[in-house]
């Protein structure tokens, strides 16, 4: 990953004490490149920014269609939620009316991310539980896509006819045969691509309309309009996804995934967005995004969702302000 | 900061996902540089790092002597503690021998990073004091002179006698003319210097000895000595520079310091080292001081205490092995 650009720095006092470096690419709905920092060549695990991806085999299919998932639960499908009882309340429904339990899940018990259910949970002895884990409505339309195929149950398996389902959607949108595969958070296989490969795909998800007569553009149509209405259902209070797409009234959708990704799908502007810190860091994936999205006209750089990760005095054990977070020269 | 270099790589399944780069020098006792990595002019804030440097003069002052303090209490001075009650129990009790309350600090409160003690607190509805931050010591330490030196109650001001006396101490171990000072996460000023600067220092503390003739070489062998006798003063179960230290057998002192720094005193092998993350991550900066020891023969690298940090597989929910943490080519 040679070639990484510096993107944030990280001041305190009257210098810069830390610096990020990443790449980003901006594509049209075709996948050419409109704009690029870094190298566009460079190749990452995408991790849980595709989960929108990894979603399309399920509407495809016509398995959320014979589930009757609503607009909620395909939000939630392409969702790395907090574990707040709002998530995990509609997940257990989810599979509840199809007759799963939170034991067919497969993506592991991961403690709430929602400060007031960690209380909770702790002062009453309760594990968290899978149904908790942020991917759990990732798994809950990999489980209902499982059935729809009459796959087995160990539906993180690359062979499951789920997971091939979904790399080869994931080629398709990207553009590009995956070099190689690894294992998630969440236990299911993450395809690796390039920045344009990446890119590329938002670009062709910003193109894509619920009405259209492809049914992959009806698929991706249909997704981002669920993230668009869904805002807390993809991520959470407080947390940079809901507070973006908040911020832009439902014209983007914005999706982050582990060590310091970023993308972002904007239908009225026809662009798609890719972003990796080289370093992974999230505190400089969401200052970038930010700073980028505002660079491209889709947010206002004084919204108190760009400001409080961008610009927002960093404060002390004691309250007193020590610095800030910027974005590079150059940068957006 | 241009010039830092790939040394540590984050690897999942078969490709580096995220890759850091820092600065790294080592010094003999002369302040000569041995070997360097990355740009040995970069000028960096060494935060928490130098908290040996900012007890010079609680020693050096007489105060110490006429306080009474213990080895033990001489490591608090130059901790990162973890706020577990071992940690707060004695810094409350060095506070209540001078007749100092809790009051006094002012370093803010924080929550302690012992899970035990945070959870029985969670539980009993206990808010974080001041003694549970991690700098209480080193802020006890500044009580103490401030008191011996007839100074004001704002100790964190750079103008009291306490700072002043730190700023000095600070360069002429460095060697060089700080450039700029900021507000560190516990308020006390941090005094910016460059790799070198805060090697030299290092080295000059690995060259100290408790016996010497000048007063401040005996009483940076006094803190040296303090440091190595009480690992688990230093920082606290689990982390890094207590297992570090443990594994070198008293050996040697590291430190570490927030966004990315540590350092290493090797009296044994009259060797300071000074490191830093381009972008702030502990997870690298204990990765890259670990595989630098290691290089320097002052650490086995089948250490356990060195093995958690570099090499041992990365688990996800499940506990499913995804990847590891390696040394970048041609760093250590």
């Amino acid at each position: 990953m040679a070639g990484a650009v510096e993107m944030v720095e990280v001041w305190r006092g009257d210098m810069a004490e830390s610096r990020h470096r990443g790449h980003a690419v901006v594509c049209d709905t075709d996948g050419e490149i409109v704009a690029a920092w870094g190298d566009p060549q460079a190749v990452i695990y995408p991790r849980s920014s595709v989960k929108m991806i990894q979603a399309l085999p399920l509407i495809e299919s016509g398995a959320a269609d014979a589930a009757g998932l609503d607009d909620g639960e395909l939000a939630l499908a392409c969702a790395s939620h907090e574990g707040a009882p709002l998530h995990v309340g509609r997940v257990a429904a989810w599979l509840g009316r199809l007759g799963f339990a939170e034991a067919d899940l497969r993506c592991g018990a991961q403690p709430s991310r929602d400060r007031a259910e960690r209380k909770r949970m702790l002062i009453a002895g309760e594990a968290p539980s899978q149904l908790h884990n942020n991917c759990s409505g990732k798994h809950a339309g990999f489980l209902t896509l499982s059935r729809h195929l009459g796959g087995g149950s160990d539906y993180n398996d690359p062979d499951h006819p789920v997971q091939r389902a979904v790399r080869a959607a994931f080629e398709e949108v990207t553009g590009l045969e995956s070099p190689c595969h690894a294992v998630d958070g969440c236990s299911a296989p993450n395809y690796a691509t390039t920045m344009h490969g990446l890119a590329r795909a938002m670009g062709f998800f910003a193109g894509a309309r619920a009405d259209a007569a492809d049914s992959r553009a009806r698929a991706a149509g249909r997704l981002v309009d669920a993230m668009r209405a869904h805002p807390d259902l993809v991520a959470g209070e407080g947390r940079a996804c809901t507070e973006m797409m908040r911020a832009m009234a439902g014209r983007a959708a914005v999706k982050t995934g582990a060590e310091g990704v970023f993308v972002a799908i904007l239908p009225d502007r026809c662009l798609g967005v890719a972003l990796k810190i080289e370093d992974g860091a999230t505190r400089a994936s969401e200052a970038a995004i930010a700073g980028l999205l505002a660079h491209l006209g889709a947010l206002d750089r004084d919204h108190p969702a760009v400001r409080k990760r961008l610009g927002a005095p960093i404060v002390n054990w004691r309250g007193v302000a020590t610095g800030e977070v910027r974005l590079a020269f150059g940068f957006a």
